[in-house]
């Protein structure tokens, strides 16, 4: 048995742990960044938060202008910003696009680097203190060691990783998902379905990292069932955090595979959510592993109590209609995905052949 | 849902890790103190170790003086050395005593006090950067935020606790286990049982620490059961150190419950093996649970997937003939053990007269 296993984060998760443990926010520093998008003041987390560090005695400047798939621009503006306001920690507050601009912006304003070397690796050991605070349930962004920006030189989305992105606290409270519109619960939940089963589909992947795979998707699938027919599932909000965060956790270990490196390209050309686009290629992948007998399904099979097919079933219907996307366009992806450094990690290691065989299939039924 | 968890040792676990992954102690200063027992030169840990800080460049000094159960004095003893050879980091290195003994140097090195104050808490959030190496299956001390050290004001023994107390890196490998004597092996194992278990019936206890828990009792009830009818078990190595660290992360989210607290008095006065000494007591408990209609204790049963009666026996048969203690000492523990701050934490909160009952009849059955 060999394994690695580290999540430093310290995570508070329950109704009002803002309030209850804002006090911890002391230790990170004088005035904070706070780095989110426009939903956080609707949903009352940036409320939760600002009450916190007032009461800490703490400053802050809130940099509400993070877009959904953030960009390097963004993350320069958000350092801009944090160096005239003098802040010398940051909170991440939102979905995964504010998570992950704010953890760029802790370690790029500690160690700037070109934009063509944003993405080169080599980030060193520092970034300035973090709190995150989801307000989606899926990116899972809370727990793990990577910021995903759009990377316009590649035409893609890339990862940076260091273990200086953990978080060092993490605050879950489901009351900020209450009033989400729908989409923005399937879609990061898709997300988190997929982190689950691409852990456990990981060559990373191993017993820790597995055994937080199974337990979210045990509470996730059942959700997603629901949501795929459309039943109520406000009193399932906090099970869906939590469910995500345990995703986070397994990723955190072992990394995402070949759906993610795919997906990507989905989200940078066409625009479609991170979520909706991993899941647009989840049901082909898992079928791929059916017909290749790779045994780690029947983990995610059993943890589900469903078999594959009706995991694809599910998962079409949360789906709907899916998205006309010319052929030699999806053909293009399966060029670029070949070299992608997903592909390797993948149990499934899917061949050329093959990743073009998800793509088409994942858009025209019929090739 | 309320969940804390916390655990952020990077934890490097499989055969020849402290080879593989040595590298890393660079990052925790220029020269070590090695805080260890004797078996550590007999079972290779010790010289795996200093062949890797050597590749590193790292100076390294020998503190083998901890005996089991270490008490103020040796700590005291550690630090002198630590200072006079100008150490700057502290690698734990054996089982439970010199690893608790090696936290206690990193956090009174940087903080000292009176050994009236060793005990009464306020630690502060500093200690010397260390690395434990565990070479018996048990304390789970790797991965916990705890020091048990001898406390001779209060005649028992007690727990420092602090985040300080995570070492930064923890490296586990069965190899170290080869030789271990009989005793070596089934005390200890009997503690990471005793940890597994009370973290599912401590309050404090939570969905994260009750699946390591859970996981832990899978792995390990298995091997005791071998062990209790004196089945090989030279391939179960790995596999008990697994399970033991998956029981100290489950404790250092719960924290014990009576039986450690209670356990403490049979080590202090009667010298009985740590890991025994819970277990002397464990059985009683769970009879405990099982007539107080503790829920948790379902927990407990499918995870190892048996009955409390049938985890009795086992427990009875690895126990052998219980040691000889009068009826009257048995009583003192028992009216001491009432103000033991574990008692509260147990969801199996055991009144005065139940503790009592616990003592006597894990010693005397007919009582």
């Amino acid at each position: 048995m060999d394994l690695h296993f580290h999540m430093p984060t310290e995570i508070f998760f329950g109704r009002d742990c803002v309030s209850a443990y804002g006090e911890r926010l002391k230790a990170l520093g004088h005035s904070a960044l706070i780095v989110t998008g426009k939903s956080s003041k609707i949903n009352g987390a940036l409320g939760d938060l600002c009450i916190a560090l007032d009461k800490n005695g703490q400053t802050y400047t809130v940099f509400d202008r993070v877009k959904p798939n953030p960009t390097i621009a963004c993350v320069r503006e958000g350092i801009a910003l944090l160096k005239s306001a003098n802040a010398d920690f940051i909170v991440g507050l939102g979905g995964g696009s504010p998570m992950d601009a704010a953890k760029a912006i802790a370690l790029l304003a500690v160690a700037d680097r070109a934009d063509e070397d944003v993405f080169s690796g080599g980030y060193g050991i520092y970034a300035l203190p973090m709190a995150h605070i989801p307000t989606t349930a899926g990116t899972g962004s809370e727990v793990t060691p990577y910021a995903i920006l759009t990377n316009d030189v590649q035409e893609t989305k890339t990862s940076i990783t260091s273990p200086a992105l953990f978080p060092k606290f993490a605050f879950l409270d489901g009351k900020y998902l209450k009033n989400a519109p729908r989409s923005t619960l399937i879609y990061p939940a898709l997300d988190a379905f997929s982190h689950a089963v691409e852990g456990i589909l990981s060559r990373k992947g191993n017993e820790i990292s597995n055994n937080f795979a199974c337990e979210s998707l045990k509470v996730l699938y059942p959700i997603l069932k629901k949501m795929s027919v459309t039943a109520p599932i406000e009193n399932d909000l906090d099970a869906l955090l939590y469910a995500s965060m345990l995703a986070g956790i397994t990723i955190a270990q072992s990394g995402t595979t070949a759906v993610h490196g795919m997906g990507y390209y989905l989200t940078y050309f066409y625009g479609i959510d991170h979520g909706r686009a991993n899941a647009l290629l989840l049901g082909e992948t898992l079928k791929l592993c059916k017909k290749k007998d790779v045994s780690l399904l029947g983990k995610i099979e059993d943890a589900c109590k469903e078999s594959a097919d009706e995991i694809c079933v599910v998962l079409d219907r949360l789906l709907g209609k899916r998205e006309d996307i010319p052929k030699d366009r999806l053909l293009d992806f399966a060029k670029h995905s070949v070299f992608n450094k997903n592909i390797k990690k993948s149990a499934y290691e899917p061949t050329p052949e093959e990743i073009k065989h998800i793509y088409l299939r994942s858009f025209c039924k019929n090739d």
